[in-house]
């Protein structure tokens, strides 16, 4: 399928770039070139390039979010900002733990810097977010950094999770979608309400923004899982069979997991030759479609989906904001990448 | 030497502990028992124990703080709270780059843990500070968010430098302080200011007793170099050397290799044959002392000592108050361990 970029996705990169370059550049010296490297901005000697950074979904939820609030989405600006930087901090901190050389066609912060700059790295960019939401923040920046703490909280253990569930081998569909809902619902539930938070908006809409970045991130996660097994390596960026062969146990590999019944021991046998063999992670991919992962997750992407846009229903939106938080749920879930 | 415990920092601990236990029962139960872990709290199956959980300075300074500002001790709690947790944070995260296997005669987080959870738990300690901050703070709390953050991007700045100087042969006197100045001064400087932000004092007393914080944090830095050469593990909790086979900058390393002029080569081989060699290290520690680096740096952390109790004269504190900053001080410069 074809998808085309909303515009509020392109709108936000345009708007956030430059105040994202502001805040990095207050960064101490000595973190500034990886935070910049990972940003996409610079090679690793700190000439400028343009490598991909990713699709600023954060940061356009925290704008289109500050709209829903009846107020311009300049006011949304410090959350955007502070969400592109969180969402990269986590990332910078993932791909130590998980050991991933690569990540959007580049060499990761670790394997380019070292893991002592990576940790320190990301780190200092978790701590930028909550300074440029403290000091840009307006009349309600405390309320909308206690947002960002309590959602990067969420976020941090839903990462923990992941790590655990990776030597584990009673993990359940409910476990694997309370994990998502950590590592990715809670930051873009906090997204989508930052920018209304930011306006002072009334707690209902908060509610409603919130619950639709929820089942978003879910729905988003859900896709990605989907990715993580069957995405083409060239698109998604990362290696082939990536998930499968770091053992995480993601929605579909769980839920093929719970109903393989008698293949389950030929399925965790493949899953676990899968961390040597290309072949065993072809074979388990075959049969996690097989078992029904493939569709069970399909599924959850496509209810989770329709569950975030109902939230929107009763929030008595402008029209114009419904329609790009509607254009921009559908992009997430229908992405290729 | 003997050196007894300051009356602030006995009822430091008593007063921190009970609301350390409760900021910590908020952290999501997958970091949880290794947050605890590194509090000493508990062993790494979450038995009871009670192992070394430092000496509270951070937290006796940010209760001195409020008290400085004519409130009582009680409204720089949550500071205190939040000075004892970012501590613990970095620590967490120091071990792990600096591949420490023990840490107050315990295995660090990460041997016990393993590197993953180390890191996030670093990171939901990180961000629990704020939000201890942030909840509790009271009508400051932004301010008061707003000085945590800018210190901890300071002293992960300086932490980045101490990875940095490990591989640089070409670090300075200057360098090394400053990395100091990074690393432990602007936590000092933060938890001896912090208290009075909390309580909403006015900002000539609380830059009279962030100076004080920073000294004294250059003074602990120091002393901290020179036990980390000549301290005994069994007193420190460290390896034996441990500071020089980590090809450290430390202040007598770099000052002796300012002064060493002829000796400047034998000097160098020797740390780094220290790398696997404790004869070497033993070799190395003799000569930086006979170079002058062992006095170079007793001079600065008793110069910043001074420096720090001179920067209270002029604040017109309450005498008690005073007289236990002064205390402290003397206990930080003095400790022998």
């Amino acid at each position: 399928m074809i998808t085309t970029l909303p515009a509020a996705l392109d709108r936000a990169r345009l708007l956030v770039a430059p105040a994202l370059r502001e805040a990095v550049a207050n960064l101490a010296p000595e973190v500034r070139l990886p935070a910049e490297y990972a940003l996409g901005w610079v090679d690793r000697d700190g000439r400028p390039v343009e490598a991909g950074s990713g699709k600023h979904v954060r940061a356009a939820l925290a704008l289109v979010s500050a709209r829903a609030a009846g107020v311009d989405e300049a006011v949304g600006l410090p959350g955007a900002v502070a969400m592109e930087i969180v969402h990269n901090f986590s990332l910078l901190h993932d791909d130590v733990i998980d050991n991933d050389r690569e990540r959007r066609h580049r060499a990761t912060v670790w394997a380019a810097f070292g893991v002592g700059h990576a940790i320190t790295t990301g780190d200092a960019l978790a701590i930028l977010a909550m300074q440029v939401i403290l000091d840009q923040g307006g009349p309600y920046a405390r309320e909308a950094a206690s947002l960002l703490t309590a959602s990067t909280a969420r976020m941090i253990a839903g990462e923990t999770a992941d790590i655990e569930f990776e030597t584990r081998d009673d993990v359940t569909l409910d476990d694997a979608l309370e994990m998502s809902a950590g590592k990715t619902a809670a930051l873009l539930d906090c997204a989508a309400s930052l920018g209304a938070v930011l306006a002072g908006a009334d707690s209902d809409l908060v509610a409603a923004l919130g619950r639709y970045g929820y089942h978003l991130g879910l729905s988003f996660q859900a896709v990605d899982d989907l990715l993580g097994i069957w995405g083409r390596p060239e698109v998604t960026g990362k290696p082939v069979w990536s998930d499968l062969r770091q053992q995480k146990k993601t929605i579909p590999i769980v839920a093929a997991l719970e109903a393989a019944n008698g293949q389950a021991d030929t399925l965790r046998g493949l899953l676990a030759d899968s961390r040597s063999s290309e072949a065993s992670a072809a074979r388990a991919a075959e049969l996690i479609e097989g078992c029904g992962g493939r569709e069970v997750t399909e599924q959850l992407a496509n209810e989770h989906l329709a569950t975030a846009l109902a939230a929107l229903d009763g929030a008595d939106l402008d029209p114009g904001v419904a329609a790009e938080l509607d254009e921009i749920a559908r992009f997430v879930v229908e992405r290729q990448q």
